[in-house]
């Protein structure tokens, strides 16, 4: 394996460009090569089935396209129904947001109580539930479905009262579900890369006693861990990077270039 | 939920005393219950709905006689094959000895290749295998089923001639294995409680350069991390200690004495 090979990153729109910027911070010596499924966005109210379809589709064309030395699923919807099933059938390694995302809330949480926030699928799958649990038996985890949020956030609405309405309806009850965790849980984890736009109403929420966790960081650690254990960190003088997109091209750049400060060429790809 | 409630460790036999020592020696506050299901062992040719309900009866039975406060699946099989399953519908938390293995086995290995010795029904399960390749994507995993060692050691035959010759069998390849994983592993996980009882052989056969690495302590390090996070360790001023078996208490009085090096006595149930 050529250690200057790209680290692929995958996710279903521009929700895992914040992963690819904390990547691209942590490792600045690694060309990246970022695909975002534009066309079909949003993957969270999906079938399992079609979510492994479309995923299975993005790392083949990573693979082809890319050459990657490491792909990672930066979307929470693909991670939780398809990381197990595409692993199982792909040469390139990959590595998902979920389990980071649990380790970081586990290291937040200090009653031991943990609000899982994600689409109706990452909820439906389980997966963060099981990684919770597998970390930590004894955890309380609540999960809640916020099936508004990807909506309001792909229309503009990030920073709307409605955005915020919606945030209460979802977090509140989770602060003090007395029968289920008393007092309620004191780490949210947002289980969505599109969350991050509307922490600003989850913290608002959840008040200074909240930990609000997301798995970006955590991700980017893990990905360097991994590469560092098998000496595959890149030698290169300069990084290279491309994002590439399934469609809405310039909607891409414009948070590309907000995001990293710099003009972002935006390459056109069909998955299929 | 009282701190000074026992902690429940369940083996398909006199296996998972291993990890029970390991747990007295790291918390010697906490009082036991240890359940061996003697009568119905091995688990490890069986079919996995077997393992399934064998490993549910012995949940329920611990949760009834014994109201531990955390039970330990002590069996590789059954956490291979059942601890997703099982957890999902028992309330009692529930921690298997894979994912600590895992994490054992990725601290050894500086190659990052790791060879898995274990039954049959925990190689098909691919429970090792997923547990090392989510928490590094880009380790090489060779997977070895071991169906000799079990009856053999079972047979009083660990320290054999035979036992030497079956460990080479299985062993030798790994080391060697040009193809997939070049020059081979140089850890070796134990992923059977047997088969600390023939880690002479292994390490033999594997030579100086390889690691051999079992689940015992690592799991119990993760026992007490899990209490001790949730602030539930006993207080308790001595601690209490059970030892239950399905069948053949004799032979089970035996191997505890042996290991304990005191006298054990062992009382019996029946699963249902």
């Amino acid at each position: 394996m050529s250690n200057e090979r790209p680290i692929g990153v995958f996710d279903s729109g521009v929700g895992g460009l914040s992963v690819l910027r904390e990547l691209r911070k942590q490792l600045p010596g690694e060309s990246t090569v970022y695909l975002g499924d534009e066309a079909r966005m949003p993957y969270g109210e999906r079938e399992a089935a079609e979510v492994v379809l479309f995923t299975r589709q993005a790392i083949r064309w990573l693979a082809r396209n890319a050459d990657p030395k490491l792909v990672v699923l930066a979307c929470n919807t693909a991670t939780a129904a398809a990381l197990e099933v595409v692993r199982e059938d792909s040469a390139v390694p990959i590595i998902g947001v979920v389990r980071p995302g649990a380790a970081a809330a586990l290291s937040a949480t200090s009653r031991r109580a943990v609000g899982i926030l994600a689409t109706r699928l990452t909820v439906r799958s389980g997966a963060y539930y099981r990684a919770l649990r597998d970390l930590d038996p004894l955890v309380d985890v609540l999960q809640q479905p916020c099936p508004k949020l990807v909506p309001l956030i792909e229309a503009g609405k990030a920073r709307s009262d409605e955005a915020r309405a919606a945030v209460r309806e979802y977090v509140a009850p989770l602060l003090t579900e007395g029968a289920v965790v008393a007092p309620g849980v004191d780490t949210l984890l947002l289980g969505c890369t599109h969350y991050p736009l509307v922490r600003w109403a989850i913290e608002e929420i959840g008040g200074p006693s909240v930990r609000v966790v997301d798995s970006a960081t955590t991700t980017a650690l893990a990905v360097r861990e991994v590469l560092a254990s098998h000496g595959a960190l890149s030698r290169a003088a300069s990084a290279d990077h491309r994002i590439v997109a399934t469609g809405a091209r310039e909607r891409f750049r414009a948070v590309a270039r907000a995001m990293f400060t710099e003009d972002v060429e935006v390459e056109e790809a069909a998955l299929a």
